[in-house]
């Protein structure tokens, strides 16, 4: 809520109506950081105007167009001009606009996935690299404190060598032919142009993958996949299955769909190795299970005993005061204000690295799906 | 973080690593209603000023004294003034602090116990009657949108005449005499000349009194209690148990503790009818199960189907996408900005009538604890 | 399954259509310990008949009266007469038949509460006395091996002193007024003259009474009661709610109920002591929850590590094999035939010390709640 | 516990020491219905004599080999000799025994897997038909209530046309190689010879596919499996991925592990209609989760309301009485002894179909996984 040190922040799309624009309103507000002050929310006008006023922001910088808005402020004082763009459009835009953005100087955050394919998030990863500049990207359940005390656990050696690793995305929205009724959200998610290779696979399976990997530290060497479409008429998949094999030898399986008729938003990681295993579910995101070869179950809560320095990181409020969707989102936002300021120690959020690592991920998919070799290798 | 059309809020104590203020600032933060603008932090002038820095406030705004905040920004033109005060200061302050803004015309959002006894609640509320300015009190849990659908139910009858009224505020951090051994949340809410006549009491057992008659819609004729003091040397109870009567015929147990070493935060209601009952528990919020004689049970979700007006009121994200503790506290927020902008329909919010009511709990409780009568009336 | 070695046992009550005769000749097929081998089953002489044949019995052992039970088994030799009779009658029946049983010579495992009332209960634990017999009272929930675990580490210390003991037993089968439409288990159930003192006290409350005691090792000095009956019409309490003062100084609250419409069988357990606590449900048995002030909250499972012998012993499956109510019960069973064998080492089952205490409880609830006195002595 | 009608049955293997043979002996002793009159517990001679003698078996009775109880009880008259055997061995004496005992006249209840090999189970299905003699194959996870209720739903299409069937069976007890220190279960397990093609598979790979097909209804036309031997030095898979392809147009993923760390008997199914989805794991096996586009969660609860007729047949105590595995199993038994008995309506068990299905998934995944086939059909 405070204001001087606010970094100023420029949004695009995110209008009115729009789920995603609003969440990250909320989750930048959490903390004080960052001040809305500018935006371009949507290409139609009427709309636009409406939704800078309901946001209080000065007419002068509600801007017709992305271009408009890059322009304009760029020509503002140092002192005055946005110093980040928030990137809340269909994917097809993500990388036009990142890149644009990056190149007349802004910081970016922008929501996942990446780009409609590789080639994109790897012209991506390029204008970040020239332009210097802050890149982040909203894989948001990397934020929740769990999930980072999970990684840290991993990490330090708490399981042993890795086995397995489980993840799954359950959904259930799709599971009607929504996208062709006028649900503008799942309207442009199941339009190739709009949405990029992946549907559900973009979309979510893209979350699962980049918690799998960030949280167990390994890569995946290669993978079999299936896509399904099973809506009729649908353009894109709705339902992802694929086994991995990690380097190092550890197998896993990730799952996503969103024809999981009556789930709500059921992500879910389960990391195995030698000695044990954890278990986190989004839905109930402040319980983190470690169970054990040989000692009782142990059950670790956001802001309670026996935590890593990361996990207190992205902890607000006393065990037993829920910590939800917002300010695992907001951890990400920090982090990211963080960055720009230069704050020590850092705050890691995820970034270039996960957006290509997943767009990878994608084409991978996509291609071994569509043919009749059994494994395909992830680069 | 819409910044034009958000109010303009100062905040009373709350300074470096006070918890509560902190919570206030990300709660009021998350809609961009409100704008912090002005504060009187801390009786340390260091602290103070350190305080409004990493705020980012005008130093100009920054003041000493409650009274100078007061003062100086009255004598601000209207448009610049702050609007509201929030009060987050140890409970012996919440009157006099509340009385005088209000008196001197500033809205005012204060952190419960609403203050130290029954009749500084009743000036309270005499204040707000003649100033006719806005009062809420952060009766956090009335706030989440479940709590809300759960006395929505009730109140249409879902679950025919209510006959049991069960809640339990179950908390373990005061097992250890830390309240001795310089923790300053534990001292100054054990210390009788600060917390008033409640300890426990006060603390979490006027949340779960004030839950219970909000949710079951009935009001407390007559109660038997026990106050316990089990941490020796500690001035004030740790531990309450109470049995009530409601009016209709209901009966009751509120149940609260500070000394159930290894609970977090455990707030949770039950309400039973005729028919069916509910249940609902804080540190799962987005869950509200309900029972019936010959259905089922339903478990109602956070965002999912079949809630009611309100309930929706109160949800920003899509069903999965947990809603924790500093939204329902934003909710409050949210309605306090609402009745100060005469926004329709109201959202409600708790304010004085929930103040005076638990106030007048405490001394019942007190009173009977006290005293060899089994039953004390409540008026 | 097995028979030579099986103890030969006669049923008392139990016939056609009743719930809980039934599930002791589960509990006691389990293990292969028992063979029934005669009983007395309704004082309806074609019922009585009906139920002797369903279990294939030798029709001569089949008795029309528990006179002639007695006599007759009495008159066979001793390797031929049962050397057991279970006790599975509405409550009046329980003194007259354990003590004519014990001082027939017979060992009696009886159905719960012990009594109509304490006068009774002391008169069978005399005729044990006298007998030298073994009597066991089905205490079913003390038969779980997580109960077991739960009392033998409050015993140890694990928790240091005990503080807090809440134990709750909530159902909603007699939200309705059944006991007035022809069901059988309510209306006895309701009757004063075949239930004796208490209703859902005497029913339930006792459970209650009994596990809180067993597993704290704690005795209640003295509590303050309220009883209520919900149902219009309905003889006895539905609804029992009373405070406790433990000896030592710790606090508890009982709270039972058979109107709490849409709970199914929940008997709950918590206990803290001043480093943590523990918490068990019966309807998810295999789980005992332990919390701590600064460790990670700790999941004892049925069959898993870190157990003590008196919990395993109690255990027929590997971890993950769900061991309910039926084993729970067949412990008792077990226990029983060991004394009966003399086995070494013996497994505890509850008994006299368990009938008579808590029938003391039911006086005394119903002495306070009938009064004004606000705390009654438990002897 | 009755004796009169109870059916004569004889144990081969599980002898002292053996899991499975104690547990088929409780299932057997719940209802009633079955009484063991013999036995060839083990091909040590001492150990055998000692698991009569402690089961009060007629020493006379208690054979040496399979085959000379085969000779012998069929020698004594129809009134005496045993009515079935239950064959708890090792994998590969499944085939030989159950040929054996149902070509000599006898019932056969054998364990899991049905056999080595497809061929064998094929055997077996022909021995089952020219012998006229019952078959029950111990699936003992389709005996639960709520599997056999969710099963129900499914068939009368509560959710639609099926999408997704997710099943997954998560062991820990092989993350060491326990196998190759002495742990009798583990090692011949891990046995080629002895257990068979599977590992896991063939130990609880087959119980997830059976649940999977008789829960959904739906048939697997074709799979694409991965197995792996996380532990050096095992002979076979101790982990098991496969993507399924159900007839219709549904897509599964089944999961089955012995080496997830501290887990312990993890079998979820979950299965998603257009409609909805249903969600069911057996260490909580008393509830049965229903989720719905537009409607609130439904929890289905053992004896609680609106359930099927089959599984109110499988149910012996109330709602809120936890009924476990030994139930469960019971349950198989209880089917069993109908049909031997021509019960009316006869109460559905696993058998002859189940167990040539499930040896039929078994080669195939294990042909699919050692090839370079992305999709192998399943006949």
């Amino acid at each position: 809520m405070a204001q001087r040190q606010a970094l100023r922040l420029a949004m695009l799309g995110g209008g009115e109506g729009a789920f995603i624009g609003a969440v990250h309103r909320m989750a930048a507000g959490v903390d004080g950081d960052w001040r809305l002050v500018a935006g371009a929310f949507s290409s139609d006008a009427a709309r636009n105007t409406r939704s800078g006023e309901s946001l209080g922001l000065d007419p002068a910088r509600v801007y017709a167009t992305f271009d408009e808005l890059l322009a304009a402020e760029r020509a503002l004082p140092e002192d005055k001009r946005v110093e980040a763009v928030a990137i809340v459009t269909p994917n097809h835009l993500h990388a036009p606009m990142s890149i644009a953005a990056l190149d007349a100087g802004f910081h970016v955050m922008c929501e996942k996935p990446m780009s409609l394919n590789l080639e994109e998030a790897k012209a991506i990863a390029a204008a970040v690299e020239r332009s210097g500049r802050h890149y982040a990207l909203a894989f948001t359940y990397s934020g929740y404190p769990l999930v980072e005390e999970a990684r840290a656990r991993v990490e330090r050696g708490d399981f042993g060598t890795i086995r397995l690793v489980q993840v799954e995305y359950s959904q259930g929205w799709l599971a009607r032919a929504i996208d062709r009724d006028g649900n503008k959200q799942a309207e442009w998610r199941t339009d190739p142009a709009r949405a990029g290779l992946g549907g559900c696979l973009g979309d979510i399976g893209t979350h699962a993958f980049q918690l799998a990997e960030h949280v167990s530290g390994l890569k995946v060497e290669s993978l079999c996949a299936e896509l399904t479409t099973h809506v009729p008429g649908r353009r894109l998949d709705d339902d992802v299955s694929v086994l991995l094999r990690f380097a190092g030898g550890a197998r896993g399986v990730l799952k996503a769909s969103q024809v999981a008729a009556g789930d709500e938003n059921g992500l879910r990681l389960r990391v195995h190795g030698e000695l044990g295993g954890l278990d986190w579910a989004q839905m109930e995101p402040n319980t983190l299970t470690l169970r054990w070869l040989d000692k009782p179950v142990e059950v670790l809560r956001t802001g309670g005993p026996a935590l890593s320095e990361g996990a207190a990181a992205r902890t607000r409020t006393p065990a037993g005061h829920p910590e939800g969707y917002i300010e695992a989102f907001a951890n990400i936002y920090r982090g990211f204000a963080g960055a720009i300021r230069g704050a020590a120690p850092a705050m890691w959020y995820p970034g270039v690295e996960d957006g290509v690592r997943t767009m990878a991920f994608v084409e991978a998919v996509v291609g071994n799906a569509q043919s009749d070799v059994k494994w395909s290798a992830l680069g």
